[in-house]
């Protein structure tokens, strides 16, 4: 079971029996979330500071923030704090977990995406070559610290980016009624602190079920096959996709499959589909120009078994299968078939 | 506790149930050792080859066997077969625990040193800026396969090498018979293979009573603080010295250090270090005048915690205590008192 604490870090008091602690943050979280930590905490502390962007979640990152420390003589008994979104949970949980074969570390997840998914399940990461985490391990972070206070430094965008695995959560839960809070309202009236605390349980029931990822946590990749592929796509074009856009667009195409390959019901499919074009901005001639090369990008996820393309996709609301395989001509057809959504 | 298999990769019969298998060699291990291996296996394997020597344990290295890994869509279902010496084996293990979070490996080491130390214990890593396994974690292979056939590939300075290590588990031990194996005999008419089991067997009960090294496991650290420095600073000079090389000086000093902190025995360390000296080519003038750059070095082994610098060092023989701290006068002291060895 995965440690949350909700609170500040004060609320928390971090334990000093560290031999020296070490804040990962990005020059966006320097600014706006650094402040936030007690003053007692990062002054004794040495500041690691990576440039913002999932371009920068790259072996690069990671040789820079071993030598920081490694300059910084830490010791096994070193902490590492990491104060960001995904990107900085992921880069900074692989180099703890690598770092002279481990330190411990704290996940401070600052924006809405990474409290309800990246901090929750223990999976660190790197990219490489345009394949998004082709490199980490599974490294529990000593605690994860939820701070609503972060919550006001972000934009609305990175609202809507966190609310795409809030909805991905809705529909592979049996649970009722976080499907009910988001469709039936309007997303705006939404308050995310007050769902947050939902989605991590329904987060950490399925990773406490299955840790390594062999069956059913594969029910959290649902929107994900196609979702990583247009993120890949979109980084090896330069274009500005955060990871909520990406999978958003990935359940869409994916409720379309899960129709096609599972029965999944049209009408639930088509008020999902419709609420989510209410709510993002959907840019279908890209997907439709880019559509071979995200079904090439598919072939190398990390999900795929003896060269088939695998998915996690929907029976009905609550009733997710994994390792349903759709011939590339289905997969082709429905990235192409978007002037129809 | 590992799992260790006497014999040859026919008897253990690796069970087919892997997507992919990819055997890991270096330049060396390619031409002596990948022939011995059966055509079945070998045909159907991707075959990834890295430079040999500790100088290529590198990040660049590790990037390159990924990408081979990737480019050949090996997916979580995949297997890695290192086979070769520790360099091999603690690259290999790294690059195999962090591909898509971890693929199944199994080491085959052919050189005594990697036959009874490294491939035992589940420690994987890489070096970074010039300090050793900076970078790596514990990951066990699904087993070490010990195949006698590898040693007659060996040079007697590669059967040297490895008593590095025979040496050290011998005087760690409160087991007697392999001191006396070593010590009451010439060293060459020592048959190795006779000699690995027993290795194995002490190596591994040390490991499983401590796997992650947080106290016991520290005593197979003896005579390497300082070997470790030594093997550093000879490979950021160019120097061309074997792991167990640098290891045998490291017990000599860390002896001298042993009888100074904890009162070993003067007589039993003098016929040690005279019985070393018969066997081993020893350049002390080399080590007098590195004394300070390698006490450098060993500010900043991962033994250390707080600055200080720990050793693990003997009470006697078979009693071993962790966590030493020598100041830095003796330690220098020690280093260059070489003319009286």
């Amino acid at each position: 079971m995965s440690f949350i604490k909700y609170g500040s870090v004060e609320e928390y008091k971090i334990e000093f029996d560290y031999s020296s602690i070490h804040i990962l943050v990005d020059s966006n979280t320097k600014k706006h979330c650094l402040p936030k930590l007690p003053a007692s905490l990062t002054e004794q502390a040495n500041i690691i500071i990576v440039k913002s962007g999932e371009m920068h979640k790259t072996i690069d990152s990671a040789k820079m923030i071993w030598e920081k420390l490694s300059n910084k003589n830490a010791d096994r008994k070193a902490l590492m704090i990491c104060l960001g979104g995904g990107m900085v949970g992921d880069l900074g949980g692989f180099c703890a977990g690598t770092y002279k074969r481990g330190i411990k570390y704290i996940q401070i997840p600052t924006t809405l995406l990474s409290m309800v998914d990246s901090s929750i399940g223990n999976k660190t990461g790197i990219d490489l070559n345009g394949i998004k985490n082709l490199v980490g391990l599974f490294y529990p972070p000593q605690v994860t610290i939820i701070d609503h206070r972060f919550l006001v430094t972000l934009s609305s965008r990175q609202i809507l980016n966190g609310y795409a695995e809030i909805i991905k959560h809705s529909l592979i839960a049996k649970e009722e009624t976080l499907f009910d809070q988001i469709f039936e309202k309007d997303l705006l009236k939404c308050e995310p602190e007050k769902l947050i605390p939902l989605n991590i349980e329904i987060k950490s029931q399925i990773v406490d079920q299955d840790p390594l990822e062999q069956n059913s946590r594969k029910w959290l990749n649902f929107g994900h096959t196609v979702g990583h592929a247009i993120e890949a796509q979109a980084m090896q074009k330069g274009i500005d996709m955060l990871h909520g856009e990406a999978i958003i667009i990935g359940m869409m195409i994916e409720l379309e499959l899960s129709t096609a390959k599972l029965g999944f019901p049209q009408d639930l499919r088509n008020k999902i589909i419709d609420w989510i074009k209410d709510n993002y901005r959907i840019d279908a001639d890209w997907i439709k120009s880019e559509a071979k090369r995200l079904l090439n990008f598919m072939k190398n996820d990390k999900k795929n078994h003896e060269k088939r393309t695998l998915f996690s996709l929907l029976k009905s609301k609550g009733d997710c299968i994994e390792n349903v395989e759709c011939d590339d001509k289905l997969i082709l057809q429905t990235l192409q078939r978007h002037r129809k959504w």
